[in-house]
C-alpha cells in the first residue's frame, strides 16, 4: 500500500527522547553550526563555507576575486544548505525564531547574489574554477550542492512560505534541465543527491520537468559507454580528485540501474541514489524501477549492513566492499550513511508497507545516526566503528578513520548537519498516511495530525521503554496503522483498554485498525523490552563466536569506562541478559543492561598453551548510541562468547 | 655463550623433511628460478633480471643502450643474486653440478662485465638512470642489491672457491667504502641489507673495513636532521616511489638504533637491519648495540608477532602497525619478513644462545617461511594471512594483498628466491659452534661436522615427530648443547639410552652434555608432541575468544576442502586435540589432528536472536606451511571457542 510521509508541520514532539533531540538541535546544533560556517568559533577547524558564498556575490557584483580566495571542499555549498535545512526544519519543529531566520535570509541573499544569469549557482565554480561548469560531473558535485539546496528551499518554503530561496533553486533546476535534457544528454551526477532533491522540488512546486530530470539521471545512470570514463577521456584534467583511481562501482555507474544487483561503492552515493530511483518509482509507477530498488534493499540488509545500521565496511571509498565483509574495527559506516539509508527506507515504505523497511530506519537511527552525533550536540562522528582499541583505532595507519573519540569538526563537514536535519525532520520518518490510513512508522512521543486534522497524541518512553499509548484527540474515520516490530517477540496490543488478538489484525509488520474513532479512544501497544543476546550470520568472519546486545530498537556496546579492559571479557550466553532500571543520571538517561560473563587474564606471553584464567565477572553494557561520552574508553560491540 | 653458524659444507642433509625440501629445491626451485629470470618460461611474468645485467654489460662495453631498455623493479639484481646464492648452496647441499655451475658463471661474467671503474655495479643506474647513482638512499636499492650480490658473492665462493663473483663485490664495497666513509658519511641504505652483508663479506676476506662499513651504516642510521628528508630535500627527483608518502618509521630512521624501543615500518628492512646490528654486535662486542637488539626483539616477539611467526600487520608500507594488532585477513606477514626474522634470531643466538632465538627461528621457518612456497615448488606467497575467506581474500579492496591461492611468479619477486636460498642453507641455521661446544638449534634430519671434523649424524622424523636421536660418527671432546623448545612440555632426554635428567644439564632452553664422547654414543631426545591449543594474550582483539593449535613447532588451519566451510565452526576445548597418524600421502607426508567441536547453522537472517543451531562434529586440521595446496579454500588458524 503507497502513503506519502507526512510534512513536518504534522507532528509536534514532546518532553521525551526526540522531543529532547530536537531541543538539543534547536538549542545548541543549529546555533554551533552556523557559528563553525561563518569561521565565527575559534576552537573548530576553519569552513569558509558562507565566506564561499560571500565571494562568489563580490564576484558576480563585479569585484575581482582570485580563484585562490575560495577555501574548502569542492562541495562546501552543501555545508551551509544541509545547516538551511536542519534550521528550517528547527523552525518547524520548535516554533519560528526571528533570529534565526534572519541568519538564514541573510546567507539566502548571499547565495541568491551568486547565481549566475542562467540561474547556475555554486560559490566552487564561480569563484574557484569559472568556465569548468558541468564538465566533471563525477566529481565536481555541482549537482549534489544544488540538491541539497533545493532540499534546504523546499524546507525553508514549508517552514516559512518564504520563496526566495525556493525561486533560486528553481532556477538552478531550469538551469540544469536545459543542460541534461537538450546539451549533456547522456551526464548524470557522480554523486547521487540531486534525484531525490529534484523530487522534493517537484512537491514544493508541482513542476513536472523537475521529477522529469530525475528521472532522466536515473535512466541515464550506467549506460554502456560509460559516462564518467568517456568525460575524463574528453576532458584530461580533474577538478579534484585524482582521476581513474575510483572505479565505476564507485559512482554505481557500472551498470544500468535496473541491472545492478549489489549496493557498490560509495554508500552515502549509493542510498542516496536509491532513495531518488524509490521516489521516482512511486511517482511514476515503474515496477521495474521498484523492482531494482528491492534488489539492492536485500543487498544492503540481508549482506551488507552492520548490526548497528551502518553500512560501508571500509574507507577505501567509503564504500561497500563484498558480501558479509563487516569488520569491526576497520569499518567505515558513515553517519550520512546510515542517514541515507533512513531515506531509502522511508521511500521504499512508501512504495508498500512492510515493517522491515521501518525496522531497518529505526536500526540505523536509534545506533548509527545517533551515535554520530555527541549528546551534547557539539562533537561528531563521520565513522562509526563496532570495536575500538585506543592505541590502535585512530593510531595504526590502517584505523585512521577509525576514531575512539568524536572531534569536533571536519574540514569534511557532511556528517554533522546531516544529522541535525534529520532529527529536526524526525516527524516525518515517524508517520506517513494515504487516504484511508495513518501509518504511525517508528514510536515517538508527541503529537501528530492527519492531513484531514485529526491529532493523535503519542506518549512512550521508547526506545528506553516499550509502552507505546496513542490518545486519539478528536473523532475520525480511519485505519490506524501501527507497527508491530520484528524484533518484539511478544507484543501486546489493545484499544480502550481490550486487547487486540495481533495475528487478526496484523499483516507485513503493521496492525490496521479501522473503525470510527472517537475522541479519548486509545490504541496501546506494549513491545517486547526484554534484552537479548543478537547472533549473525556465520558468514560474517569478523563476529564469528561472538554475540551483540540489544534492548528493543538499541544495540548495546560494552565501554572499559564502565568494565575496565573490554577485549578480555567473554559472555557466558546461558544466563539471559538483565536491563537494570532506567538510570536518568547516565548518559542523558539510558538503561543499562547487564551480562553474566568472564574476564581473561592477561598471559605471561603472547601466545601460550595454557588456557587463559577466567574470573566470573558482571559485564556492563549501555546504548551504542551514546557511546563515547565519558572520555576515551575501549568499546565493543561484539563480544566473546565464553 | 657467543658462537658462530656451521658452514654450510658441515651439513649434509638425510632423506628426511630438510633433505627432502633442499632437493626440491635442486630439482625444481633452481631451475625453475633460472628459467624465470632468463624469461624463458611463458606462463610466467615477465623478469627480464639477467637481461638487465646483459644490457648493462653491452653498455659498458660502448655499445648504445636506450635507458627504456631497462625492465623491472629498481632492484630487479637482488632476484638474481638470491637466486645465484640459493643455487651457491645447493652445490654444497646437494652436491657440484657442472650445468648449473655454467648457468651461474655465465651471470657472473655478465654483472662483472656491467662494472663501473670505481667497482660500482648496477644493473638499473647503469642502463636506466646513469649519473643518478647514490643519490636516492632512500629508495633506490643500489646498497640493497650490492648487498644480496656480495652474500651470493660469499656462497659461490665457499661452495666452489671461484673468486670472480666475490672479487667483483670486493670492488663494490670498496666503492660504497670510499663513497660513504669519505664522500657523503652521512648517508645510510634506505632498505638495510648491505650491513649484514658487509658482515659476510668480512668473513669471507678478512677485510675488516667491510665490517667498519656495516657498523658506520647501523651508526650513522637515525641521527638528526634525518638523512632521508634532508636527502630528498636536496634532491627534487625520486627514482621510483613518491616522495614523503612514507615517514621516517618505514626505514628505520626516526632514531639512532640504540634509542629505537618498537620494531617499525617496513618488516623486512627493520629485521634485516636488526641482522646486521646484532651480527656488529657480535663482532666489536658493542653492549649497547646488542642491548638494541634485545630491545626490539622483544617489541616483535612479545608484542608484534604472529603465533606463526609472520611479521608485518599491514600491507601499508608491508609494515609493523602497533602493539598487539595483529588481524588474521588482513596481514602482511610476508615470506621475507619471516626469513629475515630467522636470520635475526640465528645472529641472536650467536650473541647468546637463549632457547627463546631458537624457538622463534623455527616457529618462522616452519609455519610462515615454509607457507611461502607451495609444495611442489612453483608457486610462491608473498603475503601469509592466518585467514582466507574466497570471495573476500584477494576480492575486497581491503583485502588485495591476502591471497587465497599462491600465485607464479610477480614482478615483485623478493621472496620465491629468498624461501630457496634459506631451505638450501638450512643447515647454517640448524647448528652453531664454538671452541667447546656444538650446538643443535633445530632438528634436521643428516650429518654435521664439527668445525674439528666430528660428524654426528641426527635422525628425525621432526617436525612430524618427537623422536630426535643423534649418533656420534667419531670420538670427540666436546660439549654437545641440544635445544629443548620451550613449548614441549614434557622432554625426554638420554644418552646411550640412560635417563639424563634435564633439570641438572639444561640452561636457558639448551641441555649441555659435556663428555668425552666415542664412536656410536648416542644422544635421544624425546619431544612432547602432544597437540594443544594455543591462546594468544587478551590484548590481541583479533584473536579474542579464538583457539589456535600447534604440534609441536607446526601451528596447524583448517581448510574447507577437508571441513566444508570453516567459518561456522567452533571448537570444544573441552576436548583436547588429536593427532593421528602420519599420513604419508597427504601434503607430502603430514600429521593431521582433530578437533571435537560444533558446526553453527546458517541462520535465516544476517542478524538474529535465536541462537544458532549448532551440530557436533569433527573438525580436521593440517600443518599452516601446507595450507592451499589443494584448489581455493576457507582457511582459518584461529577457531572461535563453542
Amino acid at each position: 500500500m503507497k502513503s506519502d510521509r507526512i510534512s513536518a508541520a504534522q507532528f509536534a514532539a514532546d518532553g521525551s527522547f526526540a522531543g529532547r533531540l530536537q531541543k538539543l538541535v534547536r538549542d545548541v546544533v543549529v546555533p554551533y553550526q552556523y557559528g563553525i560556517l561563518n569561521d565565527a568559533l575559534p576552537d573548530a577547524e576553519k569552513s569558509h563555507a558562507v565566506e564561499n558564498m560571500r565571494l562568489a556575490a563580490r564576484k558576480m557584483a563585479g569585484e575581482d576575486i582570485p580563484p585562490e580566495a575560495f577555501y574548502g571542499m569542492i562541495f562546501q555549498d552543501s555545508d551551509v544548505a544541509k545547516w538551511i535545512e536542519a534550521a528550517a526544519y528547527t523552525l518547524i519543529a520548535t516554533g519560528r525564531d526571528e533570529k534565526l531566520e534572519r541568519e538564514i535570509d541573510g546567507i539566502v541573499d548571499l547565495y541568491a547574489a551568486g547565481q549566475h544569469a542562467d540561474g547556475y549557482v555554486n560559490s566552487y565554480f564561480t569563484v574557484k574554477a569559472p568556465g569548468r561548469e558541468w564538465q566533471d560531473l563525477r566529481e565536481a558535485h555541482e549537482l549534489y550542492c544544488g540538491g541539497h539546496m533545493m532540499e534546504a528551499a523546499a524546507a525553508y518554503y514549508e517552514a516559512t512560505g518564504k520563496r526566495k530561496l525556493l525561486d533560486v533553486m528553481c532556477r538552478f533546476a531550469d538551469c540544469a534541465y536545459e543542460e541534461f535534457m537538450h546539451r549533456n544528454t547522456r551526464g548524470y551526477p557522480g554523486h547521487p543527491e540531486v534525484e531525490l532533491a529534484l523530487m522534493k522540488l517537484f512537491r514544493a512546486t508541482g513542476e513536472k520537468r523537475y521529477m522529469e530530470l530525475a528521472k532522466h539521471f536515473i535512466d541515464m545512470r550506467g549506460q554502456a559507454p560509460n559516462y564518467f570514463v568517456e568525460e575524463e577521456k574528453n576532458r584530461g584534467w580533474s577538478v579534484w580528485r585524482g582521476s581513474a583511481e575510483l572505479d565505476t562501482d564507485y559512482t554505481q555507474s557500472t551498470l544500468p540501474v535496473r541491472e545492478q544487483k549489489d549496493a557498490v561503492g560509495h554508500a552515502v552515493r549509493a542510498v542516496y541514489l536509491y532513495t531518488g530511483m524509490a521516489d521516482v518509482a512511486k511517482e511514476t509507477g515503474d515496477e521495474t524501477l521498484l523492482a531494482a530498488c528491492r534488489t539492492l534493499w536485500e543487498s544492503i540488509t540481508r549482506r551488507r549492513m552492520y548490526v548497528t545500521g551502518g553500512i560501508g565496511s571500509t574507507g577505501i571509498g567509503e564504500a561497500f566492499t563484498v558480501d558479509y565483509h563487516l569488520p569491526n574495527d576497520t569499518v567505515y559506516a558513515e553517519t550520512c550513511a546510515s542517514i541515507g539509508l533512513m531515506f531509502f527506507a522511508k521511500k521504499m515504505l512508501e512504495n508498500e508497507h512492510w515493517g522491515e523497511y521501518s525496522d531497518v530506519m529505526e536500526r540505523a537511527f536509534y545506533n548509527t545516526a545517533l551515535a554520530g552525533m555527541q549528546l551534547d550536540g557539539t562533537k561528531f562522528f563521520y565513522v562509526n566503528p563496532l570495536e575500538v582499541v585506543p592505541g590502535v583505532s585512530g593510531v595504526a595507519v590502517t584505523h585512521l578513520d577509525d576514531l575512539p573519540e568524536r572531534p569536533g569538526w571536519y574540514a569534511c563537514a557532511c556528517c554533522p548537519p546531516n544529522i541535525a536535519r534529520c532529527v529536526a525532520s524526525l516527524g516525518v520518518y515517524g508517520y506517513s498516511e494515504n487516504e484511508t490510513t495513518l501509518f504511525a512508522d517508528l514510536y515517538l512521543g508527541g503529537t501528530v495530525k492527519t492531513a484531514k486534522g485529526t491529532a493523535i497524541r503519542c506518549e512512550t518512553a521508547f526506545p528506553h521503554g516499550g509502552a507505546v499509548r496513542y490518545t486519539f484527540c478528536g473523532a475520525a474515520d480511519l485505519t490506524f496503522a501501527v507497527r508491530v516490530p520484528a524484533w518484539s517477540r511478544k507484543t501486546a496490543l489493545s484499544v480502550n483498554g481490550e486487547a487486540v488478538e495481533l495475528r487478526a489484525v496484523e499483516k507485513d509488520g503493521y496492525a490496521y485498525l479501522t473503525r470510527r474513532w472517537q475522541e479519548g479512544d486509545t490504541v496501546e501497544l506494549t513491545l517486547d523490552m526484554t534484552p537479548r543476546f543478537v547472533y549473525a550470520d556465520p558468514r560474517v568472519a569478523a563476529d564469528s563466536g561472538k554475540v551483540a546486545v540489544r534492548m528493543g530498537a538499541l544495540i548495546y556496546c560494552a565501554e572499559s569506562v564502565d568494565n575496565g579492559e573490554v577485549l578480555p571479557l567473554r559472555v557466558d550466553t546461558g544466563v539471559p541478559p538483565r536491563s537494570l532500571p532506567l538510570d536518568s543520571a547516565l548518559l542523558g538517561g539510558v538503561v543499562p543492561v547487564e551480562l553474566s560473563g568472564v574476564r581473561e587474564e592477561t598471559a605471561q606471553a603472547l601466545y601460550t598453551d595454557e588456557p587463559p584464567k577466567r574470573t566470573p565477572c558482571t559485564i556492563r553494557m549501555i546504548p551504542y548510541y551514546a557511546w563515547a561520552n565519558r572520555g576515551l574508553s575501549e568499546m565493543r560491540v561484539w563480544l566473546p562468547e565464553a
